[in-house]
């Protein structure tokens, strides 16, 4: 299996969710800072021109890192990421959704409406007007998940899920664009960023 | 199992995909405008204070209606609205997404952040300086997906999935709160529409 993968939280949440599942994937590097994402060969893979895509070995594609992943845990289920049981999938899911909600929606809309603004200008719809404002949503999904966690291991409890994976990567995208973690206001997360920081995969 | 539901597209998504499958629910109706959804109550079945919630007959609950569909369809696998096949489940979860990315994300944040701003603005936190922005880019997401349709019968080809209906819930949505289909400049979805609304699951 080839993986389409550039820079960004959302390749890299792959290529973590493959190391730690010990999946060897053949990457292709796309060139997203100089739009190699937006012309007609990436396009044709996917054409909502993201990264991350998975090309299988019969040349099908799929792209959206949520369908990427739940197709990896189908392929190798062990060890679980999403989970064993019907009830465990569930939970996993609805903890993904709501990082996502909380944090990745507002972060990334508010990356792209500053710091982001002119690579992203021409590609997507940006709210520069909003900044601020979608800024202090992330911030505050960050400090509503502190309490969620409270002093459990993981998001899900004492399962490592892609929901851990997922806000991971996007607490380190956060920090390199202005956007990082207030430790002081949220010690749960600074601890659980600790320990999810030492894991190998997080060199992926 | 226990659905608490309410007006909005997400509860009518869930109420929907079990139509479909010919799934009972107990329906149980949440005042979301009255701001039940907000109060001690219900944030205790779900901290995110979000309608719809599944509440299983082990007293466990599941709230995100992704995570609720995927639910339903492992317990209830027939007719299949994700997919039989691995690969059908990856297709149903990236067009999933692209739906969600596209028009569902942007005409929610545009609706709070003119129409439906006095019910929201004590609640989740709108952009009313986007206002504008956030439902033209809807508009253009139902145009990209208008094209990506083409002459197919549903989403993702020939298989009626969760995509179609979740897509469907937010166009009968959007038509409510000033966002609706341009038909003129979207003709496979009108084409599609007719036809989705022509489902006895419409009614839900």
């Amino acid at each position: 299996m080839k993986l389409y993968s550039s820079i960004g939280p959302n390749p890299r949440l792959v290529r973590m969710f493959a190391a730690e599942k010990g999946i060897q994937l053949e990457i292709v590097d796309v060139d997203i800072i100089g739009g190699e994402n937006r012309q007609a060969g990436f396009l044709a893979l996917n054409p909502s021109g993201t990264t991350p895509v998975l090309e299988l070995g019969t040349g099908q594609v799929i792209s959206e890192t949520t369908a990427i992943c739940e197709y990896l845990e189908e392929i190798f289920p062990c060890p679980p990421l999403i989970g064993t049981t019907v009830l465990q999938r569930a939970q996993t899911r609805m903890w993904l959704r709501r990082v996502d909600q909380a944090v990745v929606q507002p972060m990334t809309a508010g990356f792209r409406a500053a710091e982001g603004f002119e690579l992203f200008k021409n590609r997507v719809r940006c709210y520069p007007q909003a900044a601020d404002q979608l800024k202090l949503a992330a911030g505050e999904g960050l400090c509503w998940l502190d309490e969620q966690l409270g002093t459990q291991t993981f998001i899900c409890g004492e399962r490592l899920t892609v929901a851990d994976l997922l806000l991971f990567c996007f607490l380190e995208f956060g920090a390199q664009v202005g956007q990082g973690l207030n430790s002081g206001r949220c010690g749960n997360l600074a601890r659980w960023h600790a320990a999810m920081g030492s894991r190998v995969s997080a060199l992926s």
